[in-house]
């Protein structure tokens, strides 16, 4: 249930409207737009009787949400996020470039490649101090000593970090140097990872999982919102199918799918789908060609 | 194994490659080239000794092909084949633009649309006389009559035909009207079929299996060349994977991969691959994107 | 819309309600059962009123079919379909064994073999005469002197013959010699081939498509029956993910779903789903733990 | 590299072995086996020179192991791992069997529905305390209060309990109260939640990722073995694919296949794989047919 209110609904009205539903043992969560606020009703097992609002002063009219996600969802929200960065932003037009490399090594390695993205046009700088690796025997990344670097890279080139948290109890100390906060293909349904990313009070970038389908992935968007986060940028970057010519099938209708569905930006990351570097290049001008809200790419200097 | 002849070479001294080919009991295909013509040597189980050919008068190199595929291959003929149909052509640079209803209905019917899109810059019409139904009670199309309204649109409207046989029988109706036999997802392994379109004498439309590998679709591109039929088109038209939200997946990596290992030209269908019509103009512009060779579109006047 | 008959309906009543059914311009097609003949309506757009029929002598009453499968459904067939040969049957309760090399090499290697799996229990002997090969340059068969030597294997050791057809026109060459007409994975939706399959006179052995649902299974299998053979034996032989430990994923589930959705018989391939030796026993053992109605392998003399 | 010691090496022998790899640098992990034991190397990069080893007291040879999982390999260890409770066992010959409700509702449910468990013959209890949802409006489990449910189960009933961790903080609760802490599909690859089973001291049972391959599910129990716990046990629960007549596809040859590639058992659990009643207890049997360690089932009181 969605309680959206007049244009000019005040304050006081709105905070009559959460105690109603408070009082009902559910939650609300406001939801302010550019037009126009809404209250969202979560934790009700059923259908609501919209008559419990639609006479409250205030209230436009309370309308059943038919998405099992409710606070990702464009029924509640028409307008699209977008999540801004100091004068940058994600959503909302146009196109922000993430580049850096798979996994920070070291200083310097971090400071040539972030001069190097910055002067192509990126001003999202990504790098991975901590890495999920399907060998216990892989470099598992710098760790703290990593986050430190992408602070110093954040610092003396302006470029805003972007890095994977692995757990729940990583991710705050993710938070503490990153501008976006990611959670990988893997994690996508850690669901103590997920909440945690709800509570860090940063962006938050969600990568599709492996073999999710839309509605997993937007259930998994949901519990980062749920736990008081709007700020969610989704990222495909490719499902694993039969085909064997790329390490995944890159699902471009996906991003369209999802901008139907949901007023959340959509990336692609077309360098994990390939898992070939000729392939990076043409698949990012497909991206944006969907409209993608942005591209993330991995970047090596010494390939 | 392929035996690349020198740029001066003399139809002679050609002949005589082919002659010594046959002397091992193998097949030899000249293949004339822009620079220089290759003969490609089938029917070897094992690899050949280059020794054979290099001596002799002509030849500038016998070089083993190390793919399954050889005359679709790239290392056969490193230029890209270009189908001409009189000022138009698929390959080679531009985007051609085949558009039409998905089944001939009636001479009013095709008409209409064939009207619109050659307005709208198709050069290319297609629509099905035989459709492949997943039911035997839905409606199998025209047949002979929707091949006779098919040749009357060209006819009247200049455009080319592009319409699909369904069986090795059909393939030689189809030929008498189409300027582009098509052969569909359903069949891209009906070798009997594959092997009548590399008799046919018209440039055949190869669909990709609903979950064929690139090596499969290929090679099935490789029975129709071998049979003598140079002019083959590959269309990249989505594949099976456990995602929902779309009827099939496209898979773009599949175009740039297909024009490293080959030199025909690959097009697109989004409709077929996204099943919904929301979809297919920003999927065509992501086809543009990774530079498809063409793109195939339903249209329907009344839709 | 299925017309089903009182136990004690005369043939008068049947040819009656035929009549009725054609004078509506749909096809009817009387379905003898072990308790009562059903009579199946084909070719109705919509759903049609049962008062058309319900009033009529002997019709006990008119149902609607709920699936797009009509004659291969349980809704029209409660008991199942059991395919006799002689003294052999496959379906109805018992576990057939189908065994027998790829292809048909000679008929030393052929008669070695059949002894081998008659010895082991086999009553069927497999062997492919014509072979749907993914490449154009490899042995495509002995053709017509391969159906000979399976000829000559039933004669001489009293197997019945299981070979594949791979288009229409073959198909009947086969169904000369063959006492089941295998219609193969890649052909699935042939639709040419399935309707001459429906012709042939001959028992048909359908093999699942490697990507197809259970419903464009089915829908193959309608399309034999639809032209009047009721004698379709349908094989599971895995289908095609993103798993590489082995060449296809055997899905027994399906044949559990088959049986309730069909009343035809449905047996399983383990060779060519697993693609590997090692696995083929075990496999084989799973696949008479679903109750498969038989068991189709691949035997060779010289492994 | 696997360090094998003769049968009668002296404690002392296999010290120094391990001495001698940690002075490389790299870590030493002795595993007991029935007849020797073998010194499993792990951090090397590269391939070691077995003449480090070869020429030590006590050392039968050393032999490089060529998958990129150690410790779970049947390279490293020929015999089957056996992990014992009590007078039961997993692993070794007989089938276990584990049931349960899905999610821990109440005392009264678990009490009920274990006592007909036991009665059925299972050993094992199977119930969720945390679960993991993809909703997060979902009923998400009575946390600790139902681990003490469970614990009482336990007592009472004398049955071991199986039940579900969901991050690494939570793990060692719950390994306080289980026999066997699960890691659930999701969490395959949660690195973290493997690192933490691995120190907890309890049986593991590892369930299959969604759309994991073999390599990637043995390294996942390739982390928990490398923290120090030898006793983990796979779960093979159907994998994502495009069919849609069962939630997950079965792929029974990952039994076998693990079974030569690794020492640890492998259970199956159909009723996640299945998703529908009618389907288990023939997939079950399928289960039993490829010499499955176990079977794991979801039962209600009241389905």
């Amino acid at each position: 249930m969605l309680v959206v209110m007049n244009k000019d609904a005040t304050a006081a009205e709105i905070r009559r409207v959460v105690k109603k539903i408070e009082s009902l043992g559910l939650r609300a969560v406001p939801m302010p737009g550019a037009q126009r606020t809404a209250v969202c009703v979560l934790g009700n097992k059923g259908p609501l009787d919209p008559s419990f609002f639609n006479q409250m002063r205030g209230v436009k009219e309370a309308i059943p949400v038919s998405r099992p996600y409710k606070m990702v969802s464009r029924e509640t929200r028409p307008e699209p996020t977008v999540v801004r960065f100091g004068k940058e932003a994600i959503g909302g037009g146009g196109v922000a470039l993430i580049a850096g490399p798979c996994a920070v090594e070291s200083e310097d390695q971090c400071m040539r490649i972030a001069a190097a993205v910055r002067k192509a046009g990126a001003k999202f700088f990504r790098g991975g101090a901590y890495k999920p690796r399907t060998s216990p025997y892989a470099f598992q990344g710098l760790g703290e000593a990593g986050l430190k670097i992408l602070g110093r890279v954040r610092d003396r080139l302006g470029l805003y970090i972007v890095t994977e948290a692995i757990d729940h109890e990583i991710l705050f100390r993710v938070a503490d140097y990153a501008d976006i906060v990611q959670v990988g293909a893997r994690n996508m349904q850690n669901y103590s990872l997920l909440k945690a990313a709800g509570r860090c009070g940063k962006p938050v970038l969600l990568k599709r999982g492996m073999s999710a389908t839309i509605e997993e992935w937007l259930m998994a968007a949901e519990y980062i919102m749920s736990e008081g986060n709007p700020q969610v940028i989704l990222c495909e970057r490719g499902v694993r199918t039969f085909a064997d010519h790329s390490r995944n099938t890159l699902d471009l209708s996906a991003v369209l799918v999802v901008r139907q569905l949901s007023h959340l930006p959509v990336i692609v990351d077309p360098s994990h789908a390939a898992g070939r570097r000729d392939l990076v290049i043409p698949l990012a001008r497909a991206a944006v060609a969907v409209n993608a809200d942005g591209l993330m790419v991995e970047v090596h200097h010494q390939p």
